[in-house]
């Protein structure tokens, strides 16, 4: 625990959080204590978001600490945990870019504080611009959102919007610098989707959050679960203004292969499936069902061209087409 | 999670954890899900090592790995803290360096294995080589061992041996190669004392580990708890070697100033002094008294001497000359 960080920490929380958030010992120590809850599982998960790799150098500092919190929450919401705490190893090109870092924190702390999350240590190093940040979270051992627990028969259904993620840095990459718009708000300021994790425990029987791709994350809970999927592209939520952006095609195919989404996919058994949507619906966000899962491996739905995997999109599915080997994991 | 880390958190441990290492869903999902025990603390720490900063980036990869792991320990060490799990941010300059990284991953699995702690997750990321290691352990809420709890008449003392990282980073800087020099052992295979620690649960008023330099460090103790120190600097353990390669006065200089030995300064109640010197003795450990814990503010028993701080070391002591102000933070 380097003294730097114990100011950046103080400049964070000015109020050193106390057992009603879980820290006995607070950053200043060799390591900061915590009181995790009798009973629950601890799930943990770390994230480097790299400048000019995760996200543009030039993006607004807010944004990017914002950005690198959310894509750490998100695996927390994936498992259906509640955030508890997080810590940040954070590399820093100069040592003298107070107002760059004021932003930064500023958009940073917005988030800890709007998801209950406390920043409990982290360190400060020189270098190219990245953060890491480990998260912790915790859940009822028997209520994980894992990968593993969908069967055919569930239905799957994503959270919110698709695309936006791909669509928003297609637009930053054209020099749209308008924060207010849609599709850059949803890349810039993704929302770990925590609450609608919180109310799938219980019915879902799996989770995964869309990070690399639909198709990709999909990929991902049909091998670990060890079964298919038929999916009904044209059923897709796509991001607001995001076929005016891109066109219709483009926003297909960034909803199907964009990352940075950070919605969930879920499998949901349909006897459960009404209360999920109720519950998220309570919570201003809809969940579309885009598909089922099958017994046999595979994806059904989409058709797989060329080497570089899912390329190309067909609205009304090609269900003998495109399975493609082992799950399109 | 990123997939390149499930393959390397494999090739790390081949044999997945399980429920006996605290692991109840490993890596490959969102997220890790641990099983904290109950009723203990979770210690947490953060620190990041990057090439030619906090390491020379020609080091053996072995010896890279196994010190990014050892600082992080260290802090648990200096908490009475037991060390379960750990997550690593390695940022690697090119994705084709097969053997550097198999040396890599050796020396700090085999520092997880002698330490017993599990690797749980992490992500990879390409830029400068730089490792970020966050630690986790457990300790009984009273038997923590923090920097506020040094009480006048407490004795001060540290395990090991003083100076061997700042000695072994001058013999590396001209040229010494040879990494059975005990001086070079020190420096690149720092021992975290974790077993010190556990040992001196209920005897030690307070600990630090020796990361910054003595008197840094002790200085971070006796702002924690208030007081302050009278040192006998030609009680400390010099570390083997270090009088031969730097001379004794730059020994001594080294074993005051220098940082990264990572041994744990601890204060002691006179009563528990013969208690926690067996202790350790049985472990091979010795634990050397080189001061006493005082009301006044400050260290005295060395001389301040200009605006950098501690620069100069007077064997015999100066008790009247030199408390810095504010308690040599």
């Amino acid at each position: 625990m380097h003294s730097e960080f114990e100011l950046i920490t103080r400049y964070f929380t000015p109020d050193p959080p106390g057992l009603d958030a879980g820290v006995s010992l607070g950053v200043g120590d060799d390591c900061t204590l915590l009181a995790p809850t009798a009973g629950q599982r601890l799930a943990v998960s770390v994230d480097t978001s790299v400048a000019g790799v995760h996200f543009p150098e030039a993006a607004p500092a807010a944004a990017i600490g914002h950005r690198a919190l959310a894509v750490s929450l998100s695996d927390l919401a994936a498992m259906g945990a509640r955030a508890r705490w997080c810590l940040m190893s954070l590399t820093l090109p100069a040592a003298d870019d107070g107002p760059w870092f004021a932003e930064f924190a500023r958009g940073f702390h917005a988030l800890c504080d709007a998801t209950g999350t406390t920043l409990v240590g982290g360190d400060v190093t020189r270098g190219e611009l990245a953060i890491g940040v480990t998260v912790m979270g915790e859940v009822p051992p028997e209520q994980a959102l894992t990968r593993g627990g969908a069967r055919p028969g569930d239905v799957l259904a994503v959270t919110g919007a698709l695309g936006g993620g791909a669509g928003g840095l297609a637009l930053w990459q054209r020099g749209e610098r308008d924060l207010a718009h849609p599709l850059l708000a949803r890349y810039l300021h993704p929302q770990p989707r925590l609450a609608a994790g919180l109310a799938l425990r219980g019915l879902a029987s799996a989770a995964i959050d869309v990070s690399d791709g639909l198709l990709a994350d999909l990929g991902h809970v049909l091998e670990g679960s060890g079964v298919g999927a038929e999916l009904t592209p044209e059923a897709l939520p796509l991001a607001e203004g995001l076929v005016a952006a891109l066109g219709e095609a483009s926003a297909r195919e960034a909803a199907l292969h964009g990352g940075d989404d950070y919605e969930l996919l879920v499998a949901v058994p349909p006897a459960h499936l009404a209360t999920a949507r109720g519950r998220l619906a309570e919570r201003g966000l809809a969940l579309t069902e885009i598909g089922r899962v099958v017994d046999t491996p595979g994806i059904r739905g989409v058709v797989l061209a060329g080497e570089r995997g899912w390329q190309h999109f067909q609205p009304g599915g090609a269900p003998s087409g495109g399975a493609p080997p082992g799950g399109a994991s």
